[in-house]
């Protein structure tokens, strides 16, 4: 097992290194082929190459061919113990989803899909991952937290239920680190935290009784994190590549899958804290109950070179009760801050409903580095609540 | 199976009622994102989108995953039989490489990716083929013709040079379509004469020993053959898009896959004879023996509104000694034709090495549409002779 691990992470430093090495080389290629994107939020608006995780995916899928081999490497061998077909289906489907995926985000980059595709393309790329779920364990049933048991009983078995929320988990996961975004460093920044959590998890769960499905997931976890960490010193500030959706759709189905197949679909959710509050805090806006600007991200305050919350302007009688009922709400709990403005006695300004504009307005108007670092550490942060969640406050819930 | 082949033709069906639906809607969105090019053979020279094939190819995808369950049904409700892994783990192969493939065929259009990564990626994208096909089969023997048994005795095994034989297979499949190219409706309708032929031999096949493998490659065939003919309609002349090497690659690799995992490599080479001609015949040119422009199609005459043979001008000083060779042999076999130009004493110029070019030094100046019938013809009537080399001549060579 050690000995697989290594070569795992032999394979994925040379993929960092390749990363940092390539990707510099090949910014004119998407300059040229129009995959640039200016960058708001500097004072120069530079064009900026987009989508250029595009390359760190198809690295990390090289990776995972070249590595698929080594687990396998005891069967090829000694013939006697017969080759678990069982366990090399579920590399092919975690990598068939994955790479299923890398081709719709880029699709996307390059094309601007609609909403509607983006909500029904990762719910078929996660079909073979559900199938071979279905074929490998077809556990539906979950364990009811106790102070819940007097209603529902020790046990509930979900069934088709079980398989709309994995499928469903993958949609999440995709699109919670797309619109969690818009901060130099940020997509491969979360992404980097979420993967180190996971790895974290993994290994302490190395010595329970699900081992193996938790060193499956360190397979993949481990490449999956060079090669975002190698994306994150081209992207942090000042940005030299944007990562594109490209880079969030493969980031989240890459966590979707070792989830799924891992059976740690719950836990991988608490490391999931920011990017769910800030889906949750953003509803009223992605479903138009309040309005919603093309942009949401921070805005550069030209003078002080400073970062301002974005907002949104509205006039009180276009919101309908369920809007006004939002918006009194957040602002009530300090989440937005809406304001008149002066030269119109009906228009109103509120900022935009992101985590993002939410720390600006708690921390004040920032730089953009020293923002994308305390997101960062917001994300470590709540990782440690996570674990601690996790181990500690579980056992009140569940037997160990 | 009589089932699950007819939920595989309507499922199909479908797909080829989609793409006819679906491609003209999303024309704007291709020409929006810069992937058009001009159809040079056209008086008008219109803009046409480029790549639709990318469509195709996540249609047949999504076709694939609704179909996978179908195939396997039965174990669904009768868990006694056990689940085939080791049968299931050949879709998902499959499906990964060709996913792959289309990823990268995409990466092509939008990027232009050069001559090597061209060569490399296909070889990578077989890696998981090439694996299953260690796993679940590793036979490596091929069966010599009787002719050559004095020399190498009744059987010989390849082992490790089996394993590069069918990587270059995925190799010379994918990029031998996208040469034998730039004319309406060429690449789809090969594609389409390529599937048929392999439909028609599988069903034949169905019989024999190894129906199970033929059984395997009609669940691809036919979904293939169904959505290449939904784009030959748009493709056709007057094309009204674009397939782009996105299909090229998908086309090669998923003939690939299922002439490899259904052990017909050499059968599925018979149905390449236009494409191997062409291979062979393009050589000098694309290892520049011979100078190479840019494009070599055929040019339309704007008077006649008829295609000629496209040129390459060169000097005879110019030429080593084996492109003298070259030039020399081609000559003799009414291959090209060479004339001198007359402002200058020492330029010439000849026809490009292309199957198209020759048709046209064949057949004369011809209509574009009657130029893409003709080869369409040819790839038939060269079907047609395969299979007389598969089934009466193969007696001679090999023991029934």
């Amino acid at each position: 097992m050690w000995a697989v691990l290594v070569v795992n992470i032999v394979l994925s430093i040379t993929g960092y290194c390749v990363i940092l090495n390539v990707v510099p080389k090949l910014k004119d290629m998407f300059v040229k082929a129009h995959l640039s994107g200016v960058d708001l939020n500097k004072k120069n608006k530079p064009e900026i190459p987009e989508a250029t995780g595009v390359i760190t995916s198809c690295i990390f899928l090289i990776i995972m061919f070249i590595f698929i081999p080594f687990p396998f490497s005891k069967h090829f061998f000694d013939k006697e113990w017969g080759f678990p077909h069982q366990e090399f289906v579920q590399f092919m489907a975690a990598l068939l989803s994955i790479c299923c995926m890398v081709l719709l985000g880029f699709a996307d980059d390059v094309l601007n899909l609609k909403w509607r595709h983006k909500l029904l393309l990762p719910t078929v790329a996660s079909l073979p991952l559900l199938m071979v779920y279905y074929t490998n364990f077809n556990s539906t049933t979950i364990i009811i937290p106790k102070p819940l048991r007097f209603l529902l009983g020790h046990d509930l078995d979900l069934s088709a239920l079980y398989y709309l929320y994995m499928g469903m988990l993958a949609v999440f996961c995709t699109n919670a680190i797309n619109i969690y975004a818009g901060v130099n460093g940020l997509e491969a920044g979360q992404s980097i935290v979420i993967a180190a959590s996971l790895i974290m998890f993994n290994i302490i769960e190395l010595n329970g009784d699900c081992w193996a499905n938790h060193l499956f997931s360190l397979y993949f976890m481990i490449p999956f994190f060079f090669t975002s960490f190698a994306l994150y010193h081209l992207n942090k500030y000042p940005a030299s590549v944007f990562v594109g959706d490209t880079f969030c759709y493969f980031s989240g189905m890459t966590v979707a899958v070792v989830a799924i197949l891992g059976h740690f679909s719950k836990t991988a959710l608490l490391f999931f804290i920011p990017q769910i509050a800030n889906f949750i805090f953003s509803l009223p806006q992605l479903f138009h109950i309040l309005p919603c600007p093309r942009h949401r991200l921070p805005r550069l305050n030209r003078d002080t070179g400073f970062l301002d919350p974005s907002v949104f302007q509205f006039k009180e009688k276009s919101l309908n009760s369920l809007g006004c009922l939002v918006l009194k709400v957040y602002r009530m709990l300090g989440l937005i801050k809406v304001e008149r403005i002066d030269n119109d006695e009906e228009l109103f300004q509120a900022t935009n409903c992101t985590l993002i504009n939410l720390a600006l307005k708690f921390a004040g108007p920032s730089h953009e580095k020293n923002l994308a670092t305390g997101l960062l550490v917001l994300q470590v942060v709540c990782s440690g609540l996570a674990f601690v969640i996790r181990y500690p406050l579980a056992s009140l819930f569940y037997d160990r």
